[in-house]
């Protein structure tokens, strides 16, 4: 099944936004076993959205479409779609009740502009949205399938997920394709691929590709076959091959997120954490809280930017801050002890750094130099404190997302060791 | 002067990389004066690249063209461009020199797939890459005016900055454009642009267009005219209108993010904060740390995702909890005031909520339904505790958004008040 892609809307076209949602919908795709065979985006303008439908719909068996169902008068891809397919638009009922519930939860009523949103062309299949008031829907010309989503991201992703994933699964029927993403934690990339160069042959299959992510690698595995069993046999050989040139350095084999494997295996051993963030400031707080159910496990976690705040809510000795600086692997280490301690929680975790772009300290007589970049992090459980020096490459947002990663695959390390007694 | 990108490259159809290279040349060209019309892009393939170029051309007056300039035999661009022009590659000597002093200043020498990069279209004008080994090119079919350039996004932009963009500063001429982008929070998008609606008219000049991040709304103003001060002019008559409708909804009319501007105001201002997080779980500490220089008005951030921090590390009454809930506006309330006086702040936010996607509550008799969504913000100061209910739609990550940004929002309001005394 060959599938295209188009984007409407002059955000894209202009630069404003990168096309993030095509990107997805490739992935997604592929995963599905379609081929996508191109992308295309075009402003708001309706001839130049009907001639992009029109050819997508020549090239392809289906087309994804997003954006411009917006309620505003830019958006024009209802108007497109009805031009394309040679119909009327007409006000969808399930569509306008769908919206008129969207609405009544949150004790408002549609504005004249929202119920623009519910004029679709007729002989239409609704796709619902459960987050947000742009209808999708699915449309047929002659040559080609279309599907039509919102352009906000997280309403196309939720969208695509649960109104055609499904559809497509039953149109693309027994298609045999077995993918798998395991994410590395602690190797660069050039050296993953330096390891795995027999197996990333381009053509081959399975396919074999690298993607480095800021702080971890993903390995990205595609087996295509007649039957299923065959592909995802294709695939647990090279997953062997991970496995054995890489350990520990395997976070996870399903695509899941390092912070979301730690998450998992917090909740799951049913231990509990604190953290005391200095420079990723809520980073690791935030990606943990991001993983539903986490309240079990995450017990608090502390953002001490001032040095007050170390002292007077995680008892880090103020001497200790005078005498190493509050960079340093002591007060790392007195405040994953401090975390744990007064949160009552069985590991606390500590990072202390600087993600600059300034606050370097250059090297002095009997001191040494604090790049940017430089990190201490620690780890406290019942069997004492472990710390670690780091200094991460790249600007603020990486060296804080780098940071975060490593203080979480620590974690991760000491969880997956067998437990003491 | 009409501009079509050509993006060429498997990784950017298949997903891998979300196409940047043609966000980047989209902002840089309409800074130029020229209008972007669409973006596409084709696999490595000979036949879909040769399709895609030719019918840029036929839409365009430039075609800017990215990828496939490689020295593997997958770069099929060059082989593309001959094929559209009608001529044959022949070996480019100025490309061969570059090449082979590019490897002389690192110790080697040009492979044979190296050698494949010098042969060029005849009859083109070679464009520098002093960054790496694909040459850029420029051509002329009968329609356009092609530019070449590799897809490795710093070459790409190294190149274009130095060899394309003054050639085409030349072709457009004394053109001048001017941008404006505007945030405004806590307004819907379909009423921005119902309130705008006279000056949204397609086409026009200035072009006014809204682009609905999660959590607030961005205005984009671009004008054109002969002079700067004219498009300038026209600019600001728009963000006149603009502040006029909007008043303090108008979070930036620099573009700036709203936890930007909430940053600087508290910098500016020599005030300091800290914060109480529940369920954005350190999502608005993670927000504000990633502005540099926030240490000095950033006290610190809790994230008392248990009840017994909120009692323990904030003196949030348990029989407060106990009696409301964790999520009421009256532990809002306090968590808002325990901060901000554990911290030593002059101010105290907090937030408490549910993100879901489970967790709501339904109602039962003498008991109000707390549903998925159901937030309650807090903000103490000098004047007292403002507390605020929102129901925020969406999934988990959507409502966590939402929340942070109204949280820092009500700090913006707040600042932005005439100080007592």
């Amino acid at each position: 099944m060959k599938v295209q892609i188009v984007s409407i809307g002059d955000e894209v076209v202009s630069g404003v936004v990168p096309d993030t949602n095509a990107s997805y919908l490739s992935l997604r795709l592929e995963e599905l076993g379609a081929e996508v065979i191109g992308h295309r985006a075009v402003r708001d303008r309706l001839s130049d959205a009907v001639e992009a439908l029109r050819a997508a719909a020549e090239a392809a068996d289906v087309v994804v479409v997003t954006g411009g169902l917006g309620p505003t008068p830019d958006d024009i891809t209802r108007e497109a779609a009805c031009e394309l397919l040679g119909v009327e638009p007409v006000r969808n009922e399930r569509a306008l009740e769908l919206l008129t519930e969207f609405f009544r939860q949150r004790g408002r009523t549609p504005s004249q502009n929202n119920l623009r949103q519910t004029m679709l062309p007729s002989r239409t299949e609704l796709l619902a949205n459960h987050s947000g008031t742009a209808c999708g829907f699915v449309a047929r010309s002659a040559e080609a399938r279309l599907f039509f989503l919102p352009g906000v991201p997280a309403e196309m992703a939720s969208m695509f997920r649960e109104e055609v994933a499904p559809r497509l699964r039953e149109l693309i029927g027994e298609s045999a394709v077995a993918t798998r993403l395991i994410s590395l934690m602690g190797v660069p990339e050039s050296e993953v691929s330096a390891r795995l160069e027999d197996v990333m042959i381009r053509g081959s299959n399975p396919e074999v590709g690298t993607l480095a992510k800021t702080g971890f690698i993903q390995v990205r595995i595609v087996a295509r076959a007649e039957r299923m069993q065959q592909a995802e046999d294709r695939v647990r050989e090279v997953v062997e091959k991970v496995r054995e040139r890489f350990g520990r350095q395997v976070a996870s084999e399903t695509g899941e997120e390092p912070h979301q494997v730690v998450a998992r295996m917090l909740i799951e051993r049913g231990r509990t954490l604190a953290v005391a963030e200095s420079c990723t400031g809520g980073l690791i707080a935030d990606m943990l809280t991001g993983v539903p159910g986490i309240s079990a496990a995450l017990l608090e976690a502390l953002v001490c930017y001032g040095n007050a705040s170390k002292v007077n809510r995680l008892r880090v000795p103020a001497e200790q801050i005078e005498a190493h600086g509050a960079v340093s692997a002591e007060v790392a280490a007195a405040m994953a002890s401090g975390v744990r301690e007064t949160a009552g929680a069985d590991i606390g975790l500590s990072v202390t750094g600087i993600a600059g772009p300034s606050g370097g300290v250059p090297a002095a007589p009997g001191r040494k130099a604090k790049p940017v970049g430089l990190v201490y992090l620690a780890l406290a459980d019942e069997n004492g404190i472990v710390t670690m020096e780091r200094v991460f490459p790249g600007d603020r947002a990486q060296v804080r997302r780098r940071a975060a990663l490593a203080a979480l695959d620590g974690v991760r390390l000491r969880l997956s060791e067998p437990r003491d007694g």
